[in-house]
């Protein structure tokens, strides 16, 4: 479809690299972006090292219509996000004024120096746009399409959900699923047979062993609901003419 | 360092962009590709779309020494890894002899039909070498540089840890945790030195939110277990010198 609107998620960390950190933000910004009809077309993790996050940076914002990153925006020598970013845009760091002031009424409240190192979160390159967080005062922000965010989850989600309210979506995807309780290789062939009938719903098929049982949840996709539930009712004729009880699974 | 063995992840799905689905596998990987010797360096994620595949295998393959990738290889129609890891390297699709082989040998041991679809899961580039499979037969396979393993984690770790016994690795990096109690912005400028004065040493500062509390964890990475000790008693010491009491965090 020529009107859909794409995302990709560019997450910098070498914790999440060494296994040290399971990322937990692309799921959660995949159905954010899901439900407000963008769709999450790429991810890439980097390590924090600014050529690569640089190049990465580049080669999403030129692709996709939204770009979100997640990590390296704290205090510390190893956050260097707005750095790169601002390389990637050919653009300087300032330390944003709003910034700077938010921060400084954060710490001054609660009694607390706001020191050099805490004035690097104020950093950004020039021109960008602040995003909010009710959480910790640092803000993330925005350079055009790039929306740079914290990678603590609680921060990010607070972030997130702030900037959903100005991203534009497009058709909004619907799903619905469909346990089958059958194993992959008995479904396939009618499935593929489905899937060659409905060009505009996507059919996904994702196996599951439980309790030494091997199953199938369906799940169609697509930005037409009549499209959708027809096609569903002949994924149920089909588990059913082989010997299984199609189960409606609810998607999160 | 110039003998750093390197590695990629490319994980292959719609439900993992959709955010139906959390990815464990990238964690897995991480910390076995740390255990070994191997850094992981770069992971993408891109949906069930054959060119978007091949783009992303061929830039990963012709830059990372190893590269794994995740999903796709099951009997449906939206499994195309196969031909899509072909068409990559140039190959033809063939049914693999010995896939064939053990399928075949897998299904009639349970007296379930090797039907069509389920032969599918003996494709392979031409040329590949299996990669066994011991929870569920249908094996995944090598490609020169690259590893095409399962989606499902527990087949995907089982593969795996058969690949890892054949996986040149580089010098282990070694790692050590300190939890410091205090926030990142305590902390910043007195690790920024200390990271300054050992530039073997890769320290890195993870910040964390609990019951209310602000607190950072310090990750010390190097293959210099010397390095890492001393650095890791400056760290310590800083710390004890800003009032908290460093606390040794048990690594995965």
């Amino acid at each position: 479809m020529s009107d859909t609107v794409t995302a990709a998620l560019l997450i910098i960390g070498n914790e999440i690299l060494s296994g040290r950190t399971q990322d937990k933000n692309l799921t959660y910004l995949g159905r954010q972006c899901t439900a407000l009809g963008v769709r999450l077309s790429e991810v890439r993790v980097v390590p924090d090292v600014e050529d690569e996050i640089v190049a990465a940076l580049n080669a999403l914002r030129a692709r996709y219509r939204y770009v979100f990153t997640t990590g390296g925006i704290g205090p510390t020598h190893d956050d260097i996000t707005a750095a790169a970013v601002a390389k990637a845009f050919g653009r300087k760091v300032i330390r944003h004024p709003e910034a700077v002031a938010r921060l400084s009424a954060h710490y001054e409240a609660r009694d607390r120096e706001f020191n050099e190192a805490r004035m690097k979160m104020a950093e950004t390159p020039e021109g960008a746009t602040l995003v909010d967080n009710p959480l910790s005062a640092a803000p993330g922000f925005r350079v055009e399409n790039v929306y740079v965010l914290a990678g603590v989850p609680s921060v990010m989600q607070a972030m997130f959900d702030h900037v959903a309210t100005t991203l534009e979506g497009g058709a909004k995807l619907l799903s619905r699923a469909i346990d089958c309780g059958l194993g992959e290789g008995r479904i396939a062939a009618g499935l593929g047979a489905v899937q060659a009938d409905f060009a505009e719903v996507d059919i996904g098929s994702y196996p599951y062993f439980r309790e030494g049982v091997y199953g199938t949840i369906l799940v169609l996709r697509g930005v037409d609901a009549q499209q959708i539930d027809a096609a569903a009712e002949r994924v149920e004729a089909l588990v059913r003419e082989l010997g299984g009880e199609p189960e409606p699974v609810d998607e999160p």
